[in-house]
C-alpha cells in the first residue's frame, strides 16, 4: 500500500505506537497541538535540530530505510552527549513522496524506534507532510543536563590533555566505498560501510565524561581537524595533536590505500565517526582510565598556549598547521 | 551573491545577529553543539514542530521571502497558544537551494525575527543545508506553561459554551484568490490575501484565556468544523454549532460569492485562520467578557452530551452534521 491511500490519520496512529520509554517525564505525547513534557527540577535544558534531505544527505540505493531512520537520529543524540547531556525527548518532521510504499514509513520509525528504546528516549510529536522531490527528515531532540556538568567548546585549558573515543575514520571510508559501488569484495568493508550507515552515537558516554571531568567536548561529525579547531578556537587555547596516537581501525588501515588516500586523512577529514574528542586534566585522566565507560579512550595530545596554534605533530616529528578543510554545505 | 559564494559560516554569522530577545533564560543560544536553556521552575515545557515545503505548503510566487519567515515561525507560536502556553525559544532547520540570493535569506530571517521580537521569542539554535530541489523549512517551538493552566483538547463539559476568536474564513479565502490571480482588481482582497500570507497568529490569547478559565481549546488551522470535530472527540462531548453566529468579515461575505463558494464554507473548511476556538463555562464566559483581551471573542455554540452528535444548526432552524471534510496532506 502507498501512503496516499493509507492517509495522514492513519500513518500517525501506526507511528504512534511505541514511542513512549521513559514515560514518567511524558504528560502529553503524540496527538494534541503541541507535547507537554515535565522537566527534571534543576536541570538545563538542550535542544538541537538536525534535517538530512534526501540525494544531498543520504541515498537509499545505499542506505535502507531502518538504517535511515536509526541514523536520523543518532546524529542528533550525538550533539546532545557532545554537551554532556542525557537525551530525553524527540520531535520527528517528515516530508515524503505520496507514492512511497507504507513499509518504507514503518521500517524508518522502526529504526528511530530502535535507538529511542536503546537510550530511553521518547517520541513525542512531529509532523508529516507530503513532498514530490524527495524525502527530508527533521529531527529535534531535547535533552537535559546539571548545569555543573555542561560541556562547551570554550571550557579547555592549558596542559589538558586531548581525548579522542573509539576510532576514527571509519564512516568516512565507509561513505567512499559505497559511492565506489563494488566494496563487496572486500572483506574488511562491512564494518566501515557499518560504521557510515549506522553510526553508534556516544550517548552513554557523553555524560560519563562529563561527570569525570572532561573541559570541553565535540562529537566528532565533520572529522578531527574540525572538531579540535571548534574546541581551540572556542576556548582560545592551542592544540598539538600527535598523529601516530589517532586511533585507527585495521580495517580503515587496509581500506584506505586502496581508495588511494591515507587511514590518517580519514580521520582528519572524513565525517561522520560520531565519536567524541575532549580536553581534560591530566590527573583527572588518570582516574577516568580506572573506570570503564563502554568505549576505548586514547589521548591524541595536549593543550596548549593560543599562540602555539593548532599543530599536527606527524610521526617524524614535523609539525604543520591542523587546518579543517573548508566545509560548505553550499558547495 | 549567491549563498554557494557566500558559505555555510558566513551565512551563520548573518543569522545569528538580533535572536535572543528574552536573554535571561539563554544559557548558550547559535554557536555549541545544542543550545543550553533555564526552564521555568515549576513549568511544564511544551514542543511542538512543523515542516514547510516549498510548492507544498507555500509558493514564492505569492508569498515575499519576509512574509514567508514570519508566517513559518507564527504557525507554530499558534500551536503553543493553542495549549495556554507561551513560546520561548524556537530552532529553525532550513534546506536552501545554493543559488539562492543572500538577500532572499536575510530577509526570510527578518520576517523571522520580527514574529519572535513581537513576541518576546529567541531563537536559539538550528541547521542550515543545502537542497536543490526547493526550500524546505522546520520550525521547532519550545513553550512554557503553568500545570493548571493546560488546555488539552479533552477538557470541554457539557453544558459550557463554544467560543472563537477574530473572524473566520478569510485565510482560506485569501488563498484562492492568489490562486485565481486577478484578485488586484477587488479592493476587499487585500486583507483576505493578507491574512494569508500573514496570519497574526494569537499568541497572548492563548494564554490569557488559560488564565481565565477556558477549559479546552484548538488553533483554527484546518477549518473550524475539523477543529470542532477534534475538541468533541477528545473530550466525549457533542457540539451544537449556530451557523449564523460564526463571525465572518465583511471582506470575505463580499469576496465568497465572486469565487462561487459561501463565505461559511471558507469559515468551515478553509485552513490556516490561526484564531482560536475553545470552550468555557457560561458563568466563567461572563467574568471573561469584561476583559479586553485583545481579540474579539464570539460564542459560536454549546456543549452538548455526546449522544447529540457534532451539529451545525442552520439559519433556518435545520440541523445537520458538521462533518471535517477529510484532510489527506497525501493526497
Amino acid at each position: 500500500m502507498q501512503l496516499e491511500q493509507l492517509g495522514e490519520f492513519a500513518l500517525i496512529d501506526l507511528i504512534k505506537k511505541d514511542t513512549i520509554n521513559v514515560g514518567d517525564s511524558v504528560v502529553i505525547g503524540i496527538g494534541d497541538d503541541a507535547a507537554v513534557l515535565k522537566p527534571t527540577p534543576g536541570s538545563l535544558q538542550l535542544v538541537t535540530t538536525d534535517m538530512l534531505v534526501e540525494k544531498v544527505h543520504f541515498d537509499l540505493l545505499t542506505s535502507s530505510a531502518w538504517q535511515l531512520g536509526y541514523k536520523a537520529i543518532g546524529v542528533n543524540l550525538s550533539d546532545i552527549a557532545a554537551m554532556g547531556g542525557v537525551p530525553r525527548h524527540v520531535v520527528i518532521a517528515i516530508a515524503l513522496p505520496k507514492h512511497l510504499p507504507v513499509g518504507f514509513v514503518v521500517s524508518l520509525y522502526d529504526g528511530m524506534k530502535e535507538i529511542c528504546r536503546e537510550f530511553g528516549v521518547n517520541i513525542v510529536g512531529g509532523d508529516t507532510v507530503s513532498n514530490p522531490h524527495g524525502l527530508v527528515i527533521n529531527v529535534t531532540v531535547l535533552g537535559e543536563i546539571e548545569p555543573d556538568k555542561l560541556q562547551l567548546r570554550s571550557g579547555a585549558s592549558v596542559g589538558e590533555l586531548v581525548v579522542v573515543t573509539g576510532t576514527l575514520g571509519d564512516s568516512g571510508c565507509g561513505l567512499d566505498l559505497l559511492m565506489q559501488g563494488d566494496w563487496q569484495q572486500y572483506d574488511f568493508a562491512v564494518p566501515l560501510v557499518t560504521r557510515h550507515l549506522v553510526p553508534k552515537p556516544q550517548v552513554l558516554q557523553g555524560p560519563m565524561l562529563a561527570a569525570l571531568g572532561s573541559t570541553s567536548m565535540n562529537d566528532i561529525s565533520d572529522g578531527l581537524a574540525s572538531e579540535v579547531n571548534e574546541l581551540a578556537r572556542a576556548s582560545h587555547v592551542g592544540m598539538r595533536i600527535y598523529s601516530n596516537l589517532i586511533p585507527l581501525s585495521t580495517q580503515l588501515q587496509d581500506a584506505a590505500p586502496v581508495l588511494g588516500k591515507s587511514a590518517l586523512h580519514y580521520a582528519l577529514y572524513g565525517g561522520e565517526d560520531y565519536q567524541l574528542v575532549f580536553t581534560i586534566a591530566p590527573e583527572q585522566f588518570k582516574v577516568l582510565a580506572q573506570v570503564d565507560i563502554g568505549a576505548h579512550l586514547t589521548v591524541i595530545g595536549e593543550v596548549t598556549d593560543q599562540s602555539q596554534g593548532i599543530l599536527l605533530v606527524a610521526e617524524d616529528g614535523c609539525t604543520s598547521p591542523l587546518e579543517a578543510k573548508g566545509y560548505n554545505h553550499f558547495r
